[in-house]
């Protein structure tokens, strides 16, 4: 298979001891890079000029679908959540190549989105490039500037993320985030939501920076509860609505650089099937964010606890230990915005149970950079 | 946790050894069943009386929603795409519980499918009450004549399987699947699917119960098969478009009844994540139809073969030895079908592998058959 070179060796990893980490704690200065200029104090509105989207345009959407492989998917889903919830658009991502060869309809109502860190990855620009064939709006949310996913698309956002070269994505991942939640706030002012909620929303993103700051503090502990699970083979990992993607994410981190098999699944899909694995041999990763869906979580903590298993929370607050062993406490931000501070945890600790298992944590076995094949 | 008594006693097992096994052996009856006056030769249509639509109401649908749990979720997926694919509206499924609890956007021009076979699963029923709230419009697919969601739905198809005793879904699934392919031809004759097609479907709905006793045949090699696999304890599933679904129920069975870490993945999506995980002591059940993406499945396995992974291919024909290891070929319908029976041998595949590994096959621990809590 044919990669694109990103020769790691003109960059450096500036005293961290792998790409990863450096780019892992580069984030409270990558999103404040996402967000700079970008946000409009007289209106609470988003600036996004490269939209190239008139407000009547944009008000004639009728739904936002989301495409992008891997990471780029999940955050795809976090983007879909907040731009249905915070523009009442309906909106769902989907993997670029399963929407490409299933001849989907394609509807002259419908905004589509392409996401791709590297703005090369091969199933999404052919994925862009039949949309555009079809007369399909689509808006790239790419990192690299000038890339073919950027010159295909109708307009988009640039996350001005900088050189992202370890394989597996971290500081694009949640520039991503952040740039869905800016398209989200943009949509909702030109919708219904109001001056109150997008100043709500304004001020949430800008505190985002030293909440990460605050999460990487905590790299220590997170290191020693990392090393504590590593002896398991599976790892199961479960959120609901907001949290469902971030567990996504999660697995999908560990999956990548520590070869556990972590398997993702909504947790209110656990008493479908996936219960019959949980026990002591398999932990659960539990994403519990302060929300409206606190109560329900906190139910599926006490099943997966009914049947022996061991848990490892991630929320906001500590819960009785009754429910989980472990906890990692991140900060609240908006409930809307919080999955994105909820994913930077997983990432410190996929990255230190690969390190624990003396894995080759920049370049994985088996998988590239950018997937510029089929 | 509440759990509707499903007095097994009051059945027997017919002399097979487990009523899963007797449930997945009655499927070609089943099946009949639930196809039984349904065929219209005239028009080359579906006759589906309980759906309560008159044709110009069905026209005015823009959208197809499919809501369900497990099983049923997982149906509802190959339902989204036949129906996609045949009458060229866009459809999609999603878990029952995350769309209530997301505060979905409920549109008038959505058309509202609810699947379970108890219908009594809690978070589908609590799902479709909430749509009925706000105005929606659903569908029932049901098993349990006279159930709760049954009697809430504005109209729906009855799958007609007779009673499911062991937890895990085998027939009820199929018939769902069945009752997909009768919803969707109906809504293509209304739209766009010409009659010969429509005659192409309406034949292959028929050719069903016999392909199933074909597949049923193989047994015995399927059962050697999975004493093969069962070493592992964690095991891939792939597949792309049509082929996804059926993993992910492929998975779903071997999950709930053997205990083995099965996961299902978009064969497309590997290289951007699970290909980490890949190698011989993981093995990968491959679904890979005589479709328009033979070649690209194919490429998968050569993708997978070259990390030492080894290969169980469930599909139309006896690929390259050098791309599978093992093969379960499977009898072709029309393409549009091919999930409906690519998914028996898969059922096969689980019994086996837990009657290998001694599980209690009907009442797999941690699970309960109707989920009526939340």
């Amino acid at each position: 298979p044919l990669t694109v070179d990103w020769d790691a060796g003109h960059y450096d990893t500036g005293g961290y001891e792998h790409y990863l980490l450096k780019e892992i704690s580069e984030q409270p200065e990558t999103v404040a890079r996402t967000l700079r200029g970008r946000i409009d104090d007289r209106f609470h509105v988003a600036h996004l000029g490269g939209l190239n989207l008139t407000p009547h345009e944009t008000r004639a959407f009728r739904r936002v679908k989301i495409i992008g492989c891997g990471s780029a998917y999940y955050s795809g889903q976090i983007g879909a959540q907040m731009i249905e919830e915070l523009a009442r658009i309906p909106a769902d991502a989907e993997p670029a190549s399963e929407f490409r060869y299933r001849n989907p309809v394609v509807e002259h109502d419908t905004l589509y989105v392409a996401v791709s860190q590297s703005g090369e990855t091969y199933d999404t620009l052919a994925a862009v490039q039949e949309l555009k064939r079809k007369g399909g709006r689509v808006l790239g949310i790419v990192n690299t500037v000038g890339s073919a996913i950027a010159r295909e698309c109708d307009g988009g956002i640039y996350l001005h993320a900088g050189p992202e070269v370890s394989v597996a994505s971290t500081k694009a991942f949640t520039s991503t985030a952040v740039a869905f939640a800016l398209l989200a706030l943009h949509f909702g002012r030109v919708h219904d939501l109001s001056p109150a909620d997008g100043r709500r929303i304004c001020e949430g993103l800008r505190r985002l920076p030293d909440q990460i700051e605050e999460i990487l503090k905590q790299g220590p502990q997170i290191a020693d509860l990392a090393r504590r699970y590593v002896g398991h083979s599976s790892i199961m990992f479960v959120g609901r609505v907001r949290g469902y993607p971030v567990a996504r994410e999660g697995a999908q981190k560990l999956k990548e650089i520590s070869y556990i098999h972590a398997e993702a699944y909504p947790a209110s899909e656990l008493k479908h099937g996936p219960l019959a694995l949980i026990g002591p041999e398999m932990p659960t990763v539990a994403i519990v964010p302060d929300d409206e869906l606190l109560d329900k979580n906190l139910t599926t903590l006490g099943e997966i606890k009914a049947r022996g298993g061991q848990v490892l929370m991630v929320g906001h607050r500590t819960p009785d230990p009754k429910l989980a062993e472990d906890v990692i406490v991140v900060p609240k931000n908006e409930t809307e915005l919080d999955p994105i501070l909820l994913t930077i945890p997983l990432q410190l600790f996929a990255y230190h149970a690969a390190v624990a298992l003396g894995r080759d944590v920049d370049k994985p076995r088996n998988l590239a950079k950018s997937v510029t094949v089929e």
